[in-house]
Formats: C-alpha cells, sequence, structure tokens
C-alpha cells in the first residue's frame, strides 16, 4: 500500500504527465535510445549501426536516424570519394539525453538483476 | 564534434546498450510510464486513468495494465459490492522507476521550452 503522504498533487502529476508524453514523442519509441547508446562509443556508419543495435532492420535504423537528424541528436557527415562514405555522428544536444539513458540503464541493470534472482516479491526491493 | 575523452568503452557502450534495451524491453513503449505516472496521486479506476492518459483506447489501457501487473508495477484491487468496484493501485517496485520518470519529465519539460525559444542552434544548449 502506498503512503499517501508522498503522493504528489493532482497538477504536479498532470505536469509530470505532459512532460513525461513530451519526451516520449520525441525519444519514446524502441530504437531511438538504443540508437543514441550505439553512437556514444563513436562515430559509425550504417552497417556498423546495425551491428550494434541488434534486431533492428535497415528500413526502420533507416527511418529513425532520419527523426534522430530532424530533431538534432544526430548528424550525418558525407565524406565525398569513390566510394562515397557517410558516417553517423552524436551531435552536443544528444549530451542532454545522459541523464535519461543512464538512469533508464541503471533500471533496466538493477530489474533484470532482479529476474535473474527470482525475488518477485516486490514488497522487499531494497533500492 | 564529439571529442574523444569522454567516450565510454567499447564495453561499456555495449552493457548500456544491453540495459536500456532490457529497460525497454519491460516499461518502453507509448503509454507504460504515463500510466504509472497518472496513478501516483492515488489510485484509479479504469474510467479515470483513461480520462488522464489521454489518446489512449480502452482495450489499449486494457492490455498495458494486465502486463504492468504482470510485471509487477500496478496492484488490481476487486471490491466486492453492488456494482463490483475495481480499482488499480502501483506497487512499492514501481518506485524504483522514479529515477527515470523524473528524468525523463525533465528532459521533456528541457526540450520543449528549447523548441518554444526556437533555439535550434543545438550547439548553444547549455544544459
Amino acid at each position: 500500500m502506498k503512503t499517501n503522504n508522498q503522493r504528489p498533487t493532482e497538477a504536479q502529476c498532470k505536469a509530470t504527465l505532459n512532460s513525461v508524453a513530451d519526451a516520449l514523442y520525441v525519444i519514446g519509441g524502441k530504437w531511438k535510445l538504443r540508437i543514441s547508446v550505439a553512437l556514444r562509443d563513436g562515430n559509425q556508419r550504417f552497417n556498423g549501426l546495425q551491428r550494434l543495435v541488434t534486431e533492428i532492420s535497415a528500413r526502420v535504423l533507416s527511418n529513425e536516424l532520419k527523426e534522430l537528424e530532424l530533431n538534432g541528436f544526430v548528424r550525418r557527415n558525407v565524406f565525398t570519394g569513390t566510394p562515397v562514405s557517410i558516417e553517423y555522428e552524436l551531435t552536443d544536444y544528444s549530451d542532454t539525453l545522459s541523464d535519461v539513458l543512464r538512469s533508464l540503464s541503471e533500471w533496466g541493470a538493477m530489474h533484470k538483476e532482479k529476474i535473474k534472482q527470482g525475488l518477485h516479491d516486490m514488497q522487499a526491493v531494497e533500492n
């Protein structure tokens, strides 16, 4: 049972609801944050990205990269030559996602550990 | 251009990729986090939730609630009587999501503000 004194007010709740919805609208979905993480190790070409973000199809990766570029998270660098080489690079703006990525990554690791341990008594979670 | 000295190693990057993927597998998608936020203000019946989480259809809300219950985030309380009353309640385990929700909510509010200000020069972002 949740205690009442920690409850946010209805107004706080609605503001958080809107902000979370705004965030998910831009960076939600299965792939965008994963692609961002994959690029943190360094710039990548399309094929390299597809190898890192397992299970993503070429069509979906292509669309997601376009949206990430449109929203200012990713830059597409074209190097002319033979053959032409294209690299994807994170922008400085993508750094604003670091807290989101850190908290998601920590939560994912914690949750997996709990599942592994079979600790499904959710009352006994200590962190 | 991103500076190299802040780059995570390839191994760190892959571990983060996996953890983020694990997290998104459980709490990803358009609705689950929004439903969790809507319940933070207090227990809700189905219709109340549908009013708070705007644009969600009854069918989708029903499915999402089942998955949230299965993963231990939400409890479904049935009060016998005439008519039977059903309320949805957050479990203590859902508190583990607070850091994820805080960071997403802060990021969503910041991003919206940037869009509003028309500051699309992503190089000049100060936070």
